[in-house]
């Protein structure tokens, strides 16, 4: 076989400020149109206040993660408070908070699948939503 | 030469509840008995309680990670504080502490060996152990 | 096309401990050097009191992210707060903030170029500068 590569953009538009979409089947789909058996796959938002993550599917753990970053990092849109916010921002928070949790995620792929684990979910983290939104999935491999 | 990859889990048991353990010269025995001289290695967790991260190996330092990382995100079974818990669960702050410390390592493969740094060491941060763990490893190059 | 890979290393010397240096024009530098128009790149430091990220390129929001991180993380040399200095360094606040705050940056490269959102810029944050700083720059593909 041959080295390939595969490239898709997954595009929708976030409803809250704050919210955690799942997004584990579109990036399984992808997987399997790229018809790559080995490889690894990069899952990425195209966005500097968002995370793509692997964690649980559980609500009750998504509100967790929401409250302990906003308690670690308040939303405050005083240009005091965040210097970020004398451009004329009020997302300086959002920024952080995707900074802690991280940009991307990269996962194996092995005999065609995600080589995961029995509970990692691939998730995309919004820290400032009501917008279109873009993820980037690309899988190199063979 | 032609692509190719390498897949390898290591398996082990973790002894107390929050525990580093070094893996680098299992890493680097996989980066040899893939054979590939020039690539890229993938090493994550299969489980999401865990990190993968490059740090010093000075147990000085391990012990402030822990601390730190327990004064940002304590450690509490009520679901008052954490709703995870409404679920059965008592490790939701396991979760987050994975989550702020990231998930995997992504590293480069040079002249068949671990580009790395001079004090780049590779270690499993369990947030929730007492049990049998996996780390995957994949190495994708030529 | 064949697969193929490309190495490079970055040097320079950072003047502050903690400091950020847009690194962008340099890794697509290193992007078009390569001549890979399908593939992945990474960038890391290769060091462990430093972080490669994707964020904004806007002065206000490096302030903060500083602001931030030493609030959450405070710089302090006594070997009673941070064990890690019982070894001789005064570091282990650059450790941890470089932990929380990721390693590297994986990036698709996709018809010749990185393939990134509008206001993705690569950077390199320093937490223990004034000394001469590697970054890798990896890429692979076709």
């Amino acid at each position: 076989m041959t080295f390939k590569s595969y490239t898709k953009e997954l595009t929708f538009k976030t409803k809250k400020r704050v919210e955690i979409i799942d997004i584990t089947s579109k990036v399984e789909q992808a997987v399997e149109d790229s018809g790559i058996q080995e490889g690894m796959i990069l899952v990425n938002p195209m966005h500097i206040t968002a995370s793509v993550m692997v964690q649980d599917h559980e609500s009750g753990l998504w509100k967790d993660l929401q409250r302990v970053l906003s308690e670690l990092v308040p939303y405050d849109e005083s240009s005091e408070t965040y210097k970020h916010h004398l451009s004329g921002e009020d997302n300086a928070d959002s920024h952080i908070k995707r900074q802690l949790c991280g940009r991307s995620v990269t996962m194996a792929i092995t005999n065609g699948k995600l080589h995961s684990g029995p509970w990692e979910a691939i998730q995309y983290f919004e820290f400032d939503g009501k917008r279109k939104k873009r993820v980037l999935i690309k899988i190199i491999g063979m």
